[in-house]
């Protein structure tokens, strides 16, 4: 098994072999879901992208520490910090407690994780569970100087940070640029410089959502808590830093500068940024109001959906295109996956039925080689995929005379879907859920056939025995002229 | 339907009608697990007992906040707050970080609760996510003289709060035979009384669960986080608090005093306490070392139990018992549970079968009535069950003609089985999940036995047969000197 992995490392845009800082473990930071709402398809990519990196970190025998939040505060509507909370605004739609609408949409949302195959994190910590960790923070920034108070509120100081760091270094942004481009907004008067961004925000008297403070009674800015929740549970420079690539800016780009202005350390060795998936070219999200929940795509109830699609459809799909390339959305794309799915899943089942033929020279060896060459090549799944397809190719053509394979070779094509459909890409054949109800139709027709053959050779006891059983477990057997029905009471 | 409500109010020690504070509302507290191990046949009595309670209040038309907590720190080991937490301890020995504990926990009891369909709560808060509020909370507690600094450590001061209020009242301990059993223990030093309680600690440099407060780096002491939480989301004063009778001295005499000494009010209306289950009489715990985890009765893997008993099975076992009884574990009661239950769902598919008779003069009406009178007396749940055992004679006996009912008699009992069994009591038909597969081995057995009939028969072609088309659905059959095993590839 080769170990060398590579990552497509976002802030020195360059691949990198991934080396730990600690010898056999490897953490991972992931941004995880703002739980306001029904997870869509855009929340199911970066979720699926570090669920593999997860599953082949640990493969290649790493013990890994995964990390991925619940942001259930603090996630302020726009850039400009105008202090409405999308949960606390979510609750107050609806009446209720903001932590009904935390707890509601967090076990929709593991729920459809669960149905994606998704692996729990190690540790899913919550933002407004580690308001302490955030106010510590805030304060080491303020005593480093990079930060200000400004009426009951903290801002991080940019201008300032930008003199001694490159704020902008991963996303590639400049300082100057920002300044011209960004709006003049309320509540900016708070601010030194327009591209300075709330640590903490001073609450409202209606805000429901708030915790005493050295400054304020109020909550912390939407970027800080992943800062702080990676530092106490990773330490403060750990390996991975995952998320989809709208988060780049400004959310890493300020998780990269808090943790510099509070540790005075580079906290992330690996930036790993998942593209996003578009429909007809466009962003998906909420805030755009043109994306498809999981649920309706599991059910089908979208006008945009020809059909329901089942997670593994929906999972296949994503890992059909490596994790750094776009993806569009289509209903065409999306029946391919699932008859592409369909057509791997058959073909493991058929590996049972292939009749080795120890003679044969076949090759199947160097499989597994390239899958991991693949995998190791910044996850590129897509890759691990074709060779599952020649893999499936192999094993029909086996089945039809076509091609010898040994039991070497039967033993490693089983060994090879193992470890990559089902141990790494984490598919499940969804099939084999429903097979057993199919399983029962086979085998009364089976038997009812074998009933016909014993009638034909006149041994009626044997027939009469096999209705008779049948009853018993409520098949009912009906005779006809040229053959039987059968129903299930 | 009725709505007269009567509960057992712990503290007044009789039957009392349920009247919410805010009328169409009710808040509920229950004590949820400690996750630093699997849950046993313990836990799953609390958990379906205010599940059955949550479900019946929203039954009657409230709008129910239902709040059940994860203990996820400051469970110390034992009452004389020795510092010993049993989440870090779990962590040490396991060599991982605290919250890797508390998350896989908190994943399998998720797990566990949904296979007892126990419905989530409306809000399920962390105690390490409410260290602020339980800080607060202490503030509170020593500005009102009901609590004292020693060595870093906060204590509640019992006797001096005793000058003003109660301590006791509600476990009906005396404060003098407090004193008198208590044993002098490391650490006690630091307490003014020996019935005196933590409510924060400070952290020995060793420990790693700690935050940072006006008094030291440590953390809060056990009986705080549920005062805190159940204030931060039911308010100072609500409804209805929930657990097992175990906990009803020390912890919830401790969370009575509490709420008094900060907020200055009584903070519950109604406790309710679900009675403890025993094995041979012994209760069962995990630090008594007799307990049987639900994983164990789901897999019949222990040394204690005859067989595996299915989630629905434990669920209709706890039900047979009102929750103020106990209930003595055993693998005969158990059985006789899982035939129950079976005898019911039989009954409720039957009903389908009932060849309406609008002549038919039978009563039915009075069978919904008589069940909300068993559920309004402090949730009689066996007396309900035992309502829908005679409507399961009644279905039987209809089917078999020796009873005649209409189409409203049908209609009122499927309503009934609807109401009761499912929505209010929450059982499931396992039987219908676990039909395709069971019948696939049964049909596959039946297949065998018929071959080895043609066999004695000296049919070989027909024993070939068989055999040939099994292999072709993945059934593959080694032939065993006097019979034969199977197995599906």
């Amino acid at each position: 098994m080769q170990q060398n992995l590579v990552l497509y490392n976002t802030i020195t845009r360059k691949k990198e072999e991934f080396k730990p800082i600690h010898e056999g473990y490897a953490g991972m930071y992931v941004c995880g879901p703002t739980v306001y709402g029904d997870p869509h398809l855009g929340h199911a990519r970066p979720s699926i992208t570090f669920d593999i990196l997860f599953r082949y970190l640990q493969h290649i025998g790493l013990k890994v520490r995964y990390v991925r939040n619940i942001t259930d505060v603090g996630h302020l509507e726009n850039d400009a910090d105008s202090g409405e909370d999308k949960i606390a605004k979510k609750a107050r739609l609806e009446q209720i407690e903001p932590m009904e609408v935390v707890q509601y949409y967090t076990d929709r949302y593991h729920s459809y994780m669960k149905d994606l195959n998704v692996l729990p994190p190690s540790i899913e910590p919550r933002a407004s569970g580690h308001i302490i960790e955030q106010i510590e923070m805030i304060k080491k920034i303020l005593e480093n100087g990079f930060a200000y108070e400004s009426n009951g509120s903290i801002y991080f100081d940019v201008p300032k940070y930008s003199k001694s760091y490159d704020y902008g270094k991963l996303s590639g942004r400049v300082l100057d640029d920002l300044l011209s481009n960004t709006r003049v907004l309320d509540g900016q008067q708070e601010k030194h410089h327009p591209a300075d961004f709330a640590l903490w925000k001073k609450a409202e008297p209606q805000h429901i959502m708030r915790w005493p403070s050295p400054w304020s009674d109020g909550f912390p800015g939407w970027h800080l808590e992943c800062s702080a929740m990676s530092t106490k549970y990773l330490g403060e420079e750990f390996d991975i830093h995952g998320g989809g690539m709208d988060l780049l800016f400004p959310h890493h780009e300020c998780e990269i500068a808090q943790s510099q202005a509070a540790n005075k350390k580079e906290a992330v060795h690996y930036w790993v940024h998942n593209n996003l998936i578009t429909i007809n070219g466009q962003k998906m999200g909420k805030s755009l109001g043109n994306f498809i929940t999981l649920e309706e795509f599991f059910t089908g109830n979208h006008e945009l959906l020809d059909k329901s699609y089942s997670p593994m459809t929906i999972r296949f799909f994503i890992l059909q295109a490596q994790y750094r390339g776009t993806l569009d959305f289509s209903n065409e794309a999306l029946q391919s996956s699932e008859k592409g799915l369909q057509r791997l899943m058959t073909a493991y089942s058929a590996i049972s039925k292939i009749k080795p033929d120890n003679t044969a020279e076949t090759n199947t060896s160097g499989l597994a080689e390239k899958c991991y060459k693949a995998m190791n090549d910044d996850l590129n799944t897509p890759m691990v995929i074709s060779v599952l397809f020649e893999t499936a190719k192999l094993i029909n053509e086996a089945n039809n005379g076509k091609q010898r394979l040994s039991e070497t070779n039967i033993a490693e094509i089983t060994k090879l879907f193992e470890t990559f459909a089902f141990e790494i890409m984490g598919l499940k054949n969804e099939e084999k859920q429903n097979d057993d109800k199919g399983k029962t139709d086979e085998l009364i027709d089976m038997i009812l056939n074998v009933r016909m053959d014993v009638k034909a050779n006149k041994d009626y006891a044997t027939a009469d025995k096999i209705r008779d059983e049948l009853q018993k477990m409520g098949v009912v057997v009906k005779d006809k002229k040229d053959g039987f029905e059968w129903e299930i009471q």
